[in-house]
């Protein structure tokens, strides 16, 4: 075997997945499963996980000499130097727990630990939409807007933990509320359950049939997925709504250029599934609020790995030169 | 003498000045003169300042060997890798000029070159508010708001040398039209010249009677030291306008706190003249729109450097270690 090998350990609210990767971020073994953070105790979740890295460990018949470390990617706020994870939205019961700790009594190897959002950014940054830049942004677009941000080669995490949330910035002084608290944050006009938002109300009042059929004519379980199959087929209500997100959205990622000048921004979940329909708002509202000398350096793309991209975030931990 | 000297070169739209200092920071001797870009070309401009340089190399009887460098604050756009000059808003017919070659050239030293928000915030970390921070962020609020991001102890400078344009992010989306074309960015609502603009607007009609008294009688006359004095004086209306600004520069301030997590953000010249009177806005609106977590390890305070800092920014791009 040349090179060592890299165990990432993802904790997910809903799953949790152990991989077995080489140093170039390919995944040799891979174990999933639900973390079930309401009926299993933040102990017996890491004790599962522990059990799961040393499966793999067996399956690939390697001894813990050939692996570099263990890199573990899970919901924030957390801290990277002591290595615990805060009350984590995701993960209720969670408090002050030693993740990292944990592992390296668990697993007798070397730990480190990222928020998910960071992560995921380290490994576009070095695998996916973001290879060769020095200064890259990755913000997901899913149940949230989180962000990860690349600074000259290095992850820029602020002082305590806390840079990158660029879905908590705010657009609209006055806007509706987000789910942090504070008002007009970009996650509470461009994430998945705000255009579920806007589509639902809408619903209510006689528009926006396509979508409502998608969802089984039951306007609370309209989801960002239905307003997007629905523009899909054209449908001009979904367009609409697409296209009042993707601004908001547009407006959030020129204020990121304006502030950090990067070469690459890419976005995830929403605007892979949504392609064009998403990135054209997107790319119009950048036009009309970043500098013409900013972002004509600046490409913004769909996030490149996919769903894989949660596996590698953990290993790409490893993949970084340590600062 | 123990240690070296370093030149510091600032070139300003209105005056420019050449200092000598120590590695500490500590000013020797300094010259100064109307820059005039209207009169005078850039080559005159530079080579007025080569010949300053020398005057202060002479006055203290030093050779060009007991200088570690020469440090140049200039208008951007700029490139700090070739050290080209890009027509800066403040030196009208200054179109690509090759600063740092010229002052290689003419004083046979190793010369960088920095956009002065990007050097006066390296004096500010090194010198002034931002001491002893790994994550520190200065805010001029003058005649334009600009910005320096410094990030785990390095200059953010972005892809083409852009990063650190936290005045031209978009806080109103709608708002009124800033000097850069673009709408709504935060110098178009709290810069000295937009605080005037309110200040102005009103006088029209009627209000602001004691501004407008300080100011001769004149409305265009108005400027945003004319604001400040009259809310000094506890003037309600002048009050009310810097409570106006400093509400919006809250939230571009919560904006950067959210992004980069800093552990110090200082502000320049208007923070610095108008104390709390703008300060408590500021802080009432970062406590609104950032996250709790992220604000208690952040400081938000006047720059210290004062009009020194001008002069130091130049010098303190060879205070830092190169990257």
């Amino acid at each position: 075997m040349d090179g060592k090998l890299i165990l990432g350990v993802d904790i997910g609210g809903t799953k949790s997945a152990v991989v077995l990767a080489t140093e170039k971020g390919e995944i040799r073994q891979r174990r999933s499963e639900p973390t079930r953070p309401d009926l299993r105790g933040p102990l017996e979740v890491l004790e599962r996980l522990a059990a799961m890295a040393r499966e793999l460990l067996t399956a690939e018949n390697v001894t813990s000499g050939a692996v570099l470390g263990v890199g573990v990617s899970c919901g924030g706020p957390l801290d990277t130097k002591t290595g615990i994870v805060y009350a984590p939205p995701n993960l209720p019961g969670w408090e002050s727990v030693p993740v990292r700790q944990f592992f390296e009594k668990a697993l007798a190897l070397p730990v480190r630990i990222e928020n998910d959002a960071n992560a995921t950014a380290l490994a576009e940054w070095r695998l996916g939409a973001g290879q060769g830049t020095r200064n890259f942004v990755f913000l997901t677009m899913g149940t949230g807007i989180g962000g990860g941000v690349i600074i000259d080669g290095r992850l820029a995490r602020g002082a305590n933990d806390l840079a990158g949330e660029i879905g908590h910035q705010t657009i609209l002084m006055n806007g509706p509320l987000c789910g942090c608290g504070k008002r007009g944050c970009l996650e509470a006009l461009a994430s998945g359950p705000a255009i579920a938002r806007l589509a639902r109300e809408s619903a209510l009042y006689g528009r926006h049939r396509r979508v409502l059929t998608l969802a089984g004519g039951r306007p609370a379980d309209i989801t960002a997925y239905h307003i997007i199959e629905a523009a899909k087929e054209g449908d001009p209500f979904a367009l609409q709504i697409l296209e009042e997100a993707g601004t908001y959205m547009g407006v959030g990622i020129a204020n990121v250029i304006q502030m950090l000048n990067p070469e690459c921004i890419a976005l995830g979940t929403i605007a892979v599934h949504a392609g064009d329909l998403i990135m054209k708002p997107i790319e119009a509202a950048v036009e009309e609020f970043a500098w013409k000398r900013s972002r004509d350096v600046c490409r913004i793309v769909p996030a490149a790995l996919g769903d894989s991209g949660q596996d590698l975030a953990a290993v790409a931990l490893w993949l970084t030169e340590p600062d």
